[in-house]
């Protein structure tokens, strides 16, 4: 009998729908048996903005990352809060935390640098429960299922390639935790950034941040992941997020790669942090 | 016969137009002729969102800044742009230019920012010419004239004082220079910071980011201007930007010092960077 593989979801950010975190239940054991989910209560709790208090979101996430009977911890949506939770939670992660996947993006991002900067290897960059409510959505969590349950070559991002570090991150999420303790060492990493629901002057002040970065700058290149539903820009902008990643790369001297197959949509490949992992 | 005070107007960032242009001019002349104005023809051109290329933005703030005729830079207006104009622009400057005053806010205050990194000594938070469209404006920049022509007491933000230094930005610009050579070392002194158009959520992630910069935890501690325009937060953030300065001076240590007297309208008041200036 093979093992199941245990993961649980927390919400350290905003809160994940009952109703959501059902139907991502049921595709799992209808289409992966193999995976056993565990959506913890909090990621209902509700707390003006959040799922739940900042207290109730950092026990859930270190209660879930240090119980050594669960394999990987599954953030369930983005939106925001996890900055509200990494600073207290990191410190309190044991050695099981420390074994484990962490799969989550977006706002998912700031623990995802966090543990990365603290040296865990199993962070990866990639779908999410919330994503089943997108157009295609049903793919997107069995994409992640498949990568949680047994890292499937074909759900990676094309570019990762097991003699080259990477990482991938949400624009505005990276650009946020530059200067704090949050901010990992990035050397010699492709870095994939990607967007959503930002006028384009906000990409190109956000490229500017992270490029203008000295401890950023030591990076192999950047790819660009998809930058989508942006608001029209008033005058139009003139220049696409091509154009912008492209100028900002001549200024920083940071190789541009070309795209990268990640963004805010069912479409979005796994990345893992570093070097991918072998099945 | 009094000497006039040359103050020259460029746009680092979003084009001013020139019916604004003419009415600063028109209440100069009227109220303070002690001030002469020029206007340079950069301020009017137009290339995407910007007034004019890259490259003309650059060359009209140089040619300003380092001309021994003028007193002062004064900035149009801000938008976005600056961050464009900075890395490239600063080097040039000659010791003309680190005589003059330069005074801002916005957008601006990332020239500000890298100036006052520079050491450059006559760096001031305030008005700029865009400002005479609000309500009130006429006020804001007469402001603006009477403290570029003899730094008057009153218009100063009150708590300014000569044994404190001091600086102001908008918190989102402040934001974005983190980790950048463009970051000035803000130790001791009291920072004020202001916001607007921007969500709640986004207020209490950028005031995450800055409280979290070890850098900026040397300040004596954080003075809040008026957050205006909030969006209505989906759902309800529950928490005001005061709630919101007092929790990340909370988790960060740097005492909150109460309200400061800027923000993005006519009543905003100069804040000199450092200690303030003496008539």
């Amino acid at each position: 009998m093979v093992r199941r593989v245990r993961v649980g979801i927390v919400a350290p950010g905003t809160r994940l729908d009952p109703s959501v975190a059902e139907r991502v239940t049921v595709l799992a054991a209808a289409r992966h048996p193999e995976v056993e989910l565990y959506v913890h209560p909090q990621c209902q709790m509700s707390s003006g903005h959040f799922a739940g208090p900042d207290a109730a979101r950092i026990a859930a996430f270190v209660e879930i990352a240090n119980d050594a009977s669960f394999d990987a911890v599954w953030f369930g949506r983005g939106g925001y809060g996890s900055c509200r939770v990494a600073e207290a939670a990191l410190p309190k992660l044991n050695d099981a935390a420390r074994r484990k996947t962490y799969l989550g993006y977006s706002d998912a991002g700031v623990l995802l640098a966090g543990l990365y900067a603290r040296g865990f290897q199993g962070v990866a960059h990639g779908p999410m429960p919330a994503d089943i409510t997108r157009d295609g959505g049903d793919e997107a969590v069995a994409r992640a299922l498949v990568y949680l349950s047994r890292r499937a070559a074909d759900t990676l991002e094309p570019s990762v390639a097991a003699a080259r570090k990477a990482v991938a991150f949400n624009m505005i999420i990276l650009s946020q935790l530059i200067g704090t303790p949050l901010q990992p060492d990035l050397t010699d990493h492709v870095l994939m950034l990607e967007e959503v629901s930002e006028y384009m002057y906000r990409i190109d002040r956000t490229l500017f941040h992270i490029t203008g970065s000295p401890a950023i700058r030591r990076v192999a290149g950047i790819r660009l992941g998809r930058c989508s539903a942006i608001p029209p820009n008033e005058p139009d902008f003139g220049q696409t997020e091509v154009d912008i990643v492209q100028h900002w790369s001549g200024v920083s001297g940071i190789p541009y790669l070309g795209r990268a197959d990640i963004g805010h949509d069912a479409a979005n490949k796994i990345v893992p942090f570093g070097a991918p992992p072998t099945a």
